[in-house]
């Protein structure tokens, strides 16, 4: 990851618009490395394209590999000051081997054992957690214990102190969502480490964040006002299932709220803006009935999207996997999605997703186009 | 540019929270290596540091070099289809040979020979023209043509056609700058052809924009609303400079304004919402009285100054340059920088500088640290 | 209410800065009568008073006495065309006589026999409904049924289509508030009739609004961006009731929450911005513990109060009430409000209060001052 | 002004949906009288009507008249503490002679004698001044001075200190605008005297804060961020007339900008938002070319224009009156307006306007239609 100074190196190329290769030219050029300096006539069709031609790819991690991998980490790897945390990242086969999901996005399964700890510190980062299967760990945020069970999903702001402890007989694994590759490339990453050790190690239910402001469309008098991020510290699966359920009942009754035929899907947001949980990250949740398919999207920005339950068919570009519990996809900037949920399967096809669609419509970068779904 | 697909390759790391070297861990490390994964115990120092460790340098490129090979590129590099524009980039010795003068900024010395035109075309990356000396070319923008003379700052807001000629009979030369390495890291670029001429050859002394927008505090009733950049083609050095001189004259009156003692400073703005001119880029000039010094400031973002006039002297962290008309410096993340103006000068210093700080602000991750001033 | 033309008289006053009585100046008074004219220096120290001296007055309604004539209503007034609704208005002893709880708001009793209809019309005036006892009415808003059962807080913002029926054997009886003062005097009033009868007369438990917003944080992703007023038709008392209890249990176990001690208040609020419920009416849910006392404020605006639960003592100014279930209580603009629970109660003093306070934030005219508690 | 404690009294009105008149319905009615409450079926007439119907007429007030009163006022009134300023407001007849242009808007001539002065005080009540002939006075603003001169628009944002002294050996009349009746009420009218003598007596041509501000697209960078009221203290004849100028040249060049065929129009804008100069007044400047006629518009919200220069006609609902410079027409909410300029003038027609639109643009209320010209 680290850059070492490079010296610019140039090469004549040849094509339309390009200057003709002559000594005088090969001279030019030299000058340039000289000086540090790169013309734009042989960049541009890289730096310019028609369309964003994304240096990420679409790519498959299949959970089990990822869980078989971070168990043995487990077996291997301490928990502690200086390392931090067992999270183990996946790495977006065209981001030259950076612990890159997508160019903003870092996704991570991490890992605790039973009766283990990660010590406290904070950083710029705005990071969340999401369960897809198990429970007992406990992230204690500026002091507030969390619970972690299956199908929460936990937010971390930016510049919050937080510690994990598992509380229970057996390990757990979750997904780690952060805007890492982001906040890396522009500069702005600042780290500082707390105490060894969390403050509270008490296992409520419910975290005070929630008591104080998971009520629909209700907030504290004491807290007025907008904050850059959610001051939710989780929102609970049973919330999130019945959202998605009522939806579907609703389009079964012949009322609007489903996102297209068959698909449900909510977002998480700050009560506080009505906006995204945090000022880099878009999450939601989404679910296809047995058999529905999504029309084919692309997205200006990237996202990653985890399989909750049922079982169905990720098409990326070129791409189209199987998919089942766990498993993660990464898909790039204005690459083509479709999801299909198993015709044959009994149950709904449930699917987290996260991206980095905020810094877009922050900077009226934004573009979404819809394209016919496929035959 | 281009990124091949490269495997994930790690190594074991010594140091606080490592693991033991064993043949257990490197076979570990193979087998996240297999699954395209990247542990988060050995990235952790590069990746969250206590503050920003900027890949990118400062670094100084010195105008008259710029110059001297952007007229050998008019005898040898045509312009036109394929290649665009005859512009040279500052290519930042800490970001691997690209054409960045940062992380997210493109800066590059464009230059037109007598007569010549620039095809248009349009792209969803934002840039302006600033005009550090000579004049005769017009940008034509959506039709608009747009006279370019010292002083002057020009925009073209992403997405808006845009050719350039020239109707002198000297070549012309001037400053570009863009949010390119943004737009490229994140993968929001598009770009279409137009007309190989511009539409519209007249040669007004001020474009349609500036005669609908340029007037203090009002603006067109047919035009409410704001809009996500500035409808103002072109800010003229007349205006630029008088409102610098009222600030120092407000100062020796003993009323506020500058910056602080002996900085005048105005930043560019939009009319349609009191921000910055786009999205992405903030622009200002600023004017140090002869002897003055600004204090010691780090930012969260990056910046790329060039001197319009005056001489002095710019201090980058450990770096320390004298400093002339034209010169350009790129201020990477979190460095301190220090300005002074020469003390033996009889004129004052004035810089135009552009940063991508909006990015920051709308995305809440903005810090600002004044140092004392150096001894 | 009708506005006569009618001519100016002046009449000379005495005091600071007043012109010497003369003929000379009655003959001047008479020209400005003549040309409907007024000097500033006669009407100054009403026009601009030192602080907010509002025409209306602090005032008590009880309900049992609103009951009681709403009830005699119910067998004398008809419900139906023309005159739309059975609702009984709180006249301010300060205005003149006008159906004005406050300059801006307004507040009713409505009152529904057994198996009695409201018919369809819509009005750009906001309004909502707030349960303090009974339940079997529905009301229908833009096609959706709403149930309404005692601590429900209803939404029927502006331009909505709306009707009510009651479904039960009983009458019904409810308090309207809306902002027709406001309106009225500044002239945006538009009001349209719709069907006689409501489209449906099914009578859900929950609206299809709330099964679509009324989640925890969480929105439905088919239906992005801010909406002036909430999408949320009925706040049930059931969350309301829940969260003021947690804040009073987070201050039980030490930590924040609460307003001041004792003292727990919810606001009721739009998912899609976080704001107020609708552009110009706060809606807040208030709970003092028994023997709680309030600190005393003064806000510029006015609101109302009803006592949903509880008994206490209420002061304003220099009145001052021992209040119980259902009664009523205008706060005008910047008079000292302070409210005590009773101390010998064994349960808390809940009450209800709505107000004009965004109108003044969203024109930077709210100020708010509070004052030491009574001794 | 003062509103006394009145009674409510009722009396039983005919009509569609009016209870039958009984004895019983007497009896009900005295019990409303006694308990301070009103029916909404003998009110909604008036309060709900299908739209706007305002009890503030159009009028026209003649300059000419304004001018001669104001005059003799200098004779027989003093300036001084008390009365503060010799004001004299236009009375809007159908608004039961309070002083009221409309029921949001005061507009008064002011009038101070040679080297006469106005004392300092502030008021939360947001204020221009609109100068339609003359000049000498300098309006003294939290310190600054600012001369005041024909066609100058100048603002006294809330709470600003502000006193007037006239330097001239001639009188001096111009037009105040407030929104006192909107302020009044509502109830959030705060007052301040300050020292009977202005600080500063000095007589620059142009204010501190227009040296700081009045650059086009351009800020200081000493002050950053919004500010609900614009800092830029006058807005000069010099700018306003190019503006305008500029917009009509564009149209006999084929270009937009214009309202519509032969109207331009600025306004006036608070250049930290692009808003409005003032949270609740919009003010804008119009010129129509001779023969020109506006389209014919209703909008929510009142209005007061006055003529600048030139002459034409102005009908307002069914009242019509031919204009010239000074004259003053009130135009209330929802009542349809046509200008149109004098065919054989063989200068434009400029008119200032200033209305209570950003109220129910903030507060989502705002509507406007516009109907075809008339025949």
């Amino acid at each position: 990851m680290t850059t070492t100074l490079s010296p610019v190196t140039l090469k004549a190329v040849d094509g339309p618009g390009q200057p003709e290769r002559t000594p005088a030219l090969e001279d030019l050029y030299r000058g340039f490395e000289q000086e540090l300096l790169v013309p734009l006539w042989t960049e541009i069709g890289d730096l310019m394209p028609t369309s964003p031609r994304p240096a990420a790819r679409a790519h498959l991690w299949r959970w089990q590999n990822l869980l078989r991998l971070a168990e043995r980490s487990g077996d291997l790897v301490p928990v502690g000051r200086g390392g931090e945390r067992r999270a183990i990242a996946l790495a977006n086969p065209g981001l030259g081997g950076a612990p890159y999901a997508t160019p903003t996005l870092w996704a991570a399964i991490q890992y605790l054992n039973p009766r283990e700890d990660a010590p406290v510190h904070r950083h710029t980062q705005h990071a969340f957690r999401f369960v897809v299967e198990g429970e007992g760990v406990w992230t204690v945020v500026d002091g507030d214990p969390v619970a972690m069970r299956r199908g929460d999903f936990l937010l971390t702001p930016g510049w919050r102190f937080h510690g994990h402890h598992n509380q229970a007989d057996q390990p757990m694994a979750w997904l780690d969502g952060l805007d890492i590759p982001f906040v890396h490339q522009v500069g702005s990453a600042f780290f500082e480490l707390g105490p060894d050790e969390v403050s509270d190690r008490s296992t409520p239910a419910r975290s005070r964040a929630e008591r104080l402001w998971a009520h629909p469309g209700l907030r504290p008098v004491s807290q007025p006002g907008p904050t850059p991020s959610s001051p939710i510290a989780a929102y609970r699966w049973e919330h999130t299932h019945s959202a998605l359920t009522e939806q579907l009942a609703l389009e079964d009754e012949g009322h609007p709220g489903v996102v297209e035929p068959g698909h449900a899907a909510v977002r998480f947001s700050n009560p506080t803006s009505g906006g995204d949980v945090m000022p880099t990250i878009r999450a939601e949740m989404h679910r296809l009935r047995p058999g529905a398919t999504t029309a084919t999207r692309r997205e200006v920005g990237s996202a990653v999207w985890q399989v909750f339950d049922g079982a169905g068919t990720v098409r990326v570009g070129e791409r189209e996997w199987q998919v089942g519990r766990g498993d993660l996809v990464a898909v790039p900037s204005w690459v083509p999605l479709t999801i299909t949920a198993d015709a044959r399967a009994d149950s709904a096809l449930d699917l987290f997703r996260f991206s980095d669609t905020p810094i877009f419509e922050r900077l009226h970068a934004d573009r979404v186009q819809v394209d016919d779904a496929p035959a």
